[in-house]
């Protein structure tokens, strides 16, 4: 699964500790936050009314903005902030909408060209035509950010997704197993994005350079700790949570962690049960198994252990920023992105 | 068929007068084109192998590169041209492909959403994602024009052009005919793209103000006039020319100008015939008769009046520039892309 599981917790008035630091990094933020999602809004517009109405079934009110908020704190955590980190958060969220509408392309349709009614000619065009538009809106809000090099960084992030989204789809297809693959991928596909929402914000606030690289680190591990996390999740995570379709990737035959450990760790049988799963079309009753061998050597647990290891690595990254409100809600934010699975 | 016809006619050697504008440009600017090539080849590079493999599918040798060869002879024209010039028109043919490979994306699928086999998952993923690529390096290749205002230029008609294919998938779906709708997704998702690739060239020859909007204009009329034609020979232009699928947009319930104009000018009973075509399930017979009320009230003929109206305005444009043989194989060219349909 690329889509991010949602972080549920809400915040409670009169509860600050309770606060989940999502909850706490969009209190310390709420006027910025307020005018990315009033930014959000007025760009997401267009005289085309189905646009808004797609653009909007993702891009809904209460979403958590996890990206966006990563840039309004780096550019606050530089000292800095205002109307061009909160067109960059807009564009960071935009940037990611659109790579969730363009994953929400379904195919095995190639033969049926020309039969199909046109009016059946529709869910994927849209989601494809609105992530497009999204994508275009985008580069639009960094335009008006007015930095050529803030520009690039985002393009950059841009087509490494992309590349991402290839390497996991060739994987896939070709049935492909192994932790530098599967590493390449999230570096591509979710860390990308993460570390270049965090850099951006560093830089719209004029940081110097160790600043701006100690955000892009940042970013960049907590993005591969988030994604470790969703790939755990996928799988119920340790304590089996409710709730949540498990086995999603197994279905889609991706190859992520929990399984590539229970691959690495696995006797010649149960490495022969993985190939079948992989390359072969399989059956129900195969996610069972696959449960029980990504149990039996701790798939899930292991690839949280990753995570924790680079949430560490994240939070160690922000040790030369100097101390401010905003940076401990980075580094509280590092550490919950793993705490969710448990 | 938002795809432009091939321009077939190759260049002949020693025979200049038998040459076509497209390759008389091509000639002029032979040395700028092969720096275009070059760019294309490079670029659309990366460590994932299918990326460049579906790429180069679609900007194969020998496309006759007209976006870009019209930002390199209004870079020329506005008496600049060089590196800036060379990465705007590369970046025009990556957005131009990335439409093409979106285009490409086919439905028909949601219900199958979770039965596919995961290597089926390919055909229209693998178009969206190495579209998304193609896309966001155009942006990189803008960045290294260095200029913000061309970046505006090219991000906006990005957004246009994903506004103009969703104008035209939801009049397919609801089966509108309208000229102000066909005229609204005509320059939006054909005439900006054509518009900013002349802009943007003059924009890096840092023309004045009065060449710029020229240049554009010029863009945007040829743009119109090339999309009417493609329209036009959709239904077999005004000789029937073979090799060509006839019919394509009728299939696809999309209302081009030719059977707007026959619904204009038909009968009640002919109107009913429109509406039922436009609305309901077509029947393949009902393409024979589409055609014969077509023809009957010279649609064809009536929509390649209407280019060569847009040809002439694009070629009057270019009246305020210093002339100059860029200039002249422009003009040369506007005339061309309707002649090709006679």
């Amino acid at each position: 699964m690329n889509r991010p599981a949602r972080i549920e917790s809400g915040p409670e008035k009169g509860k600050i500790d309770a606060l989940s630091p999502v909850d706490a990094l969009a209190n310390l933020l709420a006027d910025d936050l307020k005018g990315v999602e009033a930014l959000i809004l007025e760009r997401m517009q267009s005289p085309v009314g189905m646009i808004p109405d797609i653009a909007s079934h993702l891009i809904e009110a209460g979403g958590k903005r996890l990206r966006p908020l990563i840039t309004l704190a780096a550019a606050k955590a530089c000292g800095g902030g205002g109307k061009a980190a909160l067109a960059l958060a807009t564009a960071v969220e935009f940037i990611h909408t659109a790579t969730l509408l363009h994953d929400d392309v379904v195919d095995g349709s190639t033969l049926r060209r020309g039969k199909t009614a046109a009016n059946l000619v529709w869910g994927n065009q849209s989601s494809v035509l609105v992530g497009d538009f999204l994508f275009a809106r985008s580069f639009n809000l960094m335009v008006e950010a007015g930095s050529i090099d803030i520009l690039d960084v985002l393009a950059r992030a841009s087509s490494t997704i992309a590349e991402g989204e290839v390497m996991q789809l060739a994987a896939a297809a070709k049935g492909e197993a192994s932790r530098p693959g599967y590493e390449a991928i999230i570096e591509a596909k979710t860390a990308a994005l993460f570390s270049a929402a965090a850099k951006v914000g560093a830089m719209a606030s004029h940081a110097s350079p160790v600043e701006v690289e100690a955000m892009a680190d940042y970013g960049r591990h907590l993005g591969l700790a988030f994604q470790l996390v969703d790939d755990a999740l996928d799988y119920g995570g340790v304590t089996d949570m409710l709730g949540k379709n498990i086995g999603d990737d197994f279905r889609e035959g991706k190859a992520t962690l929990p399984l590539i450990i229970a691959l690495e760790s696995g006797s010649p049988d149960e490495r022969a049960f993985w190939e079948h799963v992989l390359t072969k079309r399989h059956e129900p009753q195969d996610l069972a198994r696959g449960l029980e061998l990504i149990k039996r050597h701790r798939g899930v647990v292991r690839t949280l252990e990753a995570a924790q290891q680079h949430a560490d690595t994240a939070r160690d990254a922000l040790s030369v920023m100097a101390s401010s409100p905003f940076v401990d809600a980075l580094a509280d934010l590092a550490d919950y992105v793993v705490q969710r699975a448990n």
